[in-house]
């Protein structure tokens, strides 16, 4: 059985002066361009937003969580709809985690063994085992187009003895899963995901062996956990290097609109983050010349948007003076509208890249990205 | 000055076998077909909606509460806007309360004199005194298409004398705030409010007294305040038989599907009700064959929408579990896929009950939905 199925990744065009380059992604669901934003979509809903919101955004792919789809409302119900996308109205590409991250850090986690982790649900208290198997089993009920093995998250710093043995342990996981994969069938292309803490040499060894066992696509995991952003963008660069120039490269849970130019510039494709959603809810606006809090005073009798230069469903029609209002009345249209922009943001910010990478123009894009954003 | 300005009022077909009438309502921001249903929109957003998903759910005229508006954002920051139609990104015409009931009913009041309603913000505790003039400037502010006479809102049960009081002070006010309007210009229309509590001798003089000083438009107030639906379907009835035939007339705050049929019949126009919004947001789903609790374990596997028959959007791309889901998980997204179905459901019924108006079928549309709806 072929490894990529329903799956495809082609270089387009890459750039002179950087890792950079842009690419096409085929799913069972569809075409994803790349360098990609997926937005979070943790509970069969990207906070606050519908999936014609998301369409009006830009978006081409989106990612689901495993952990709390399991839990709420769980594979029984999912997949009387055959699976997620049918189940919450979205009909393009899904990647789902495999649940691994959310173990360690929202449940009560009871044991790790080779077997698998042992967690109580962070809702009921219940008892469930995690094994590589199972969190393929999961994705391919929810009909993910694309699947994440199951990986050992370690924190933020780690000892090299425990940063190697998650190293370890994710490989053997990875066989696990790829093996399950295989027999399981289904549409969705199964990632890989290079572990190795904040250590250069564990990095390579993590990137070298999980692509000896094989995957249409690659993740870098544990990055964005407490680091430096220097260390981060150092542990992706020498992962990256050592991940193969035609299947996609992903970076798990990073980060903000610097550290996405940032590690598109290292060859990287693709991103998630619930950054824009979340710091939306919170009020944070993003725009080119720096992050706005739609709270403040000064915002109260502005007629204007958030960003004049912004095309959004939001900017287009309301002012800041509206959106403050309806924020400090804790209004629940507010959450929709600020997710809108911020997202729009992300994806926009996307697009230029690709736009700037395809004229070969990344490395200028760069710089005038990073030195306006810094300079506010 | 004509009292009618931009505004007129033309009743195109009355119905042989009750006083349910359709007609055709003239305003400054454009036309409205009646009976209509206005959803309201107290702090300038129908709850969780834009102003295009109110279009989508065949919104003609919403409504605006100007004590919470006057309260935040302040009429200074809304004339910024011209008004509330640019604020909030409305362009249909809208009606505004008098600030009167929520004065009554949400602030702390301190006083009330024939010269106003001295009261203590629910939000800071500032003090303000609410006159009828002062009532009339803030509509003017908001550039409402329809503002409301200031009136004494009395409890249930009142005694007479407390009922007889309130009429006599709501005549005088009414006479202040005609006078002010009429100084005042404008492109709004002004709207007398009959009260006189649960006596029927007491509601036709309000009427009828209230006829004597003349507006475009009559709304029978004090209604839906604990009694039982008989006693106040008879007050609007006698109410209504003592407004003149040529003036739109509005039963304010009122109600159930159910009372909102009947009151057409006894010729009623216009009605503003919280009940679909408020509603949806705590799970509360209306269908002609009565109303759906989406929290209910029998939606659990349930790939259907809340209602075959409903062309919503959210039935027509959503399913009762996914609904069930979002609302178990508290996401947000659910409170404006549910306030949808809800706001279309009126508006729908207002719909059909006009249709059925201008086919003459009226009484038997009344009495089929009646019978399916009590089955429930």
């Amino acid at each position: 059985m072929s490894l990529e199925r329903a799956f495809d990744f082609r270089v387009l065009h890459a750039s002179t002066h950087s890792q950079a380059r842009i690419g096409e992604m085929h799913t069972a669901h569809g075409l994803v361009q790349t360098p990609v934003f997926m937005p979070v979509g943790t509970l069969g809903t990207v906070k606050a937003l519908c999936p014609d919101d998301l369409k009006a955004c830009g978006a081409a792919i989106i990612l689901g969580n495993t952990y709390h789809l399991y839990l709420r409302p769980g594979c029984e119900v999912i997949e009387r709809f055959g699976g997620l996308h049918r189940f919450m109205g979205w009909d393009g590409p899904i990647l789902t985690d495999s649940g691994g991250f959310q173990v360690f850090s929202l449940s009560m986690l009871r044991r790790i063994t080779d077997e698998g982790a042992e967690f109580q649900s962070h809702i009921d208290g219940s008892r469930h085992l995690l094994t590589p198997e199972k969190a393929v089993d999961i994705q391919n009920c929810l009909n993910a187009d694309i699947l994440m093995c199951l990986d050992e998250c370690i924190g933020y710093p780690a000892k090299p003895s425990a940063a190697k043995a998650a190293l370890e342990r994710t490989l053997n996981w990875a066989r696990r899963c790829k093996e399950r994969w295989m027999d399981a069938g289904g549409s969705g292309a199964l990632f890989g995901i290079v572990q190795g803490g904040m250590d250069a040499e564990l990095r390579r060894e993590s990137a070298q062996r999980t692509v000896d066992i094989g995957f249409p696509g690659y993740a870098i995991g544990g990055l964005s956990v407490g680091e430096p952003v220097e260390q981060m963008l150092e542990m992706a660069e020498v992962a990256a290097r050592h991940l193969p120039e035609d299947a996609p490269r992903y970076v798990m849970g990073v980060g903000t609109p610097e550290n996405l130019v940032d590690l598109v510039g290292l060859g990287i494709d693709m991103f998630d983050c619930v950054m824009p959603t979340r710091n939306a809810r919170n009020g944070q606006l993003f725009t080119d010349r720096g992050t706005i809090n739609i709270t403040n005073a000064c915002h109260r009798f502005d007629t204007g948007p958030i960003d004049e230069a912004c095309g959004c469903y939001t900017c287009r029609h309301f002012s800041r003076a509206y959106l403050r209002h309806l924020y400090l009345s804790r209004e629940i249209l507010v959450y929709r509208l600020t997710t809108i922009h911020n997202v729009y943001y992300y994806l926009h910010l996307m697009e230029r890249i690709r736009d700037a990478i395809e004229r070969d123009e990344f490395e200028a894009f760069r710089k005038t990205f990073l030195a306006c954003r810094n300079e506010s």
